[in-house]
């Protein structure tokens, strides 16, 4: 699956594609009830964390959802098939503009700020989630995969339990 | 108005820039009161549909609005011009990062997230709708041009009798 | 700090990831809390202006908020900061598709739309803003620098006495 060191180098403008490419993707697996394509827009080994804002800038790690490997994307996955929760609603991400903070070979930092409503069985639309992802991706070839998304919501009052992935 | 085959390609970069400036003329031509702009963004033969993802999933084409001329869309605009929507209240789209679904030579496939906000005359904000647009373009040298825009609304309860375009 | 004439000319497909690039800094400098970062955003000579899409068609220039000085700005900023406004709430920028205008050599004229959600200290979640950027940059390099950012809010309903930069 590596690409040969000959090939070249991903350009900059090429990579604001991608990264705009991949947040949609990410999105429309969410939203789009395709959720089994959710763990593959990650890297084998990768870590997925939902926070808020307090407890990211207090150092806490542990966060309110917590998944060290791509298996655990999975298992929440099957939870949330077995709890039939898209009957009950869906979500619509909008996600920003990916700003680039760092970029070493095939390995990249990125932040992008997200919405995302809430749309319930009834009809009714709510804000639900805003915050950011501070992304760390692998590039493989003109693959993006996530190796760490940290999901820092701006309020505290987030409940994701038994909830779609942010 | 078609481009001579010796012409360079558009690259998938160029392409990208294309589908996000095309968001942003759609947007502002509905949302900054340039409503007369909006059927020129579509091809001589077009189609655009409102729907809800609950109709949309179900297979069923009719929709909440449904043009298949360009005729049709300006007739649209005329009619919101006599009803004096604008005095009423005004949008704004926020619209995400396309995703390229297919390619082939001048043809494309595209979805796109959106949200859209209402602002009463009053001065009040409301969400009003948010959904995807499953977009099939034709490229016309660099400028595209939307061959079928079907526009998905999330929620079922989307009100857009005499109401501005999505 | 000007470039060499030699310089090979921003392609329009750069340009485009530049001025989206441009947009995920600006609104993080003011979400992520380093609203000292946010005046270096602008060129040296400059304009900033909050208005109402009320008082912009109407040709009024005063608006809510004026600053022509970079030193208005880092005034703005320090008044922030001596009102602890960050202990009440936060801000969360969604920023459009950048409508390029017009372009003549480093200077650049472009339009592009924004929302804004409030995040109270209480964890409450309010749609705050809508609007849109009407922007003027010079690219001093492959660096852009705002000369002129008006901010059209589009309800006539925004107070932002004391409040962070939209």
């Amino acid at each position: 699956m590596s690409v040969p060191a000959t090939e070249m180098p991903v350009s900059d403008d090429r990579l604001y594609r991608l990264l705009g490419q991949f947040q949609a993707q990410y999105a429309s697996a969410i939203d789009e009830d395709q959720l089994e394509a959710w763990p593959d827009l990650f890297d084998d080994a990768c870590r997925y964390i939902i926070t808020s804002a307090d407890n990211h800038k207090a150092g806490m790690q542990a966060g309110l959802v917590y998944a060290d490997s791509k298996g655990m994307l999975r298992d929440r996955v099957s939870a949330l098939r077995e709890a039939n929760i898209y009957e009950q609603h869906s979500y619509r991400h909008m996600i920003g503009q990916p700003l680039i903070k760092a970029r070493d070979g095939a390995e990249l930092q990125a932040e992008t700020s997200f919405l995302v409503v809430r749309i319930m069985h009834s009809g009714e639309t709510l804000l639900f989630a805003s915050g950011r992802y501070l992304d760390h991706y692998r590039l493989d070839g003109e693959r993006l995969l996530l190796r760490e998304r940290i999901v820092v919501c701006d309020s505290r009052a987030i409940d994701t339990l038994l909830a779609l992935p942010l």
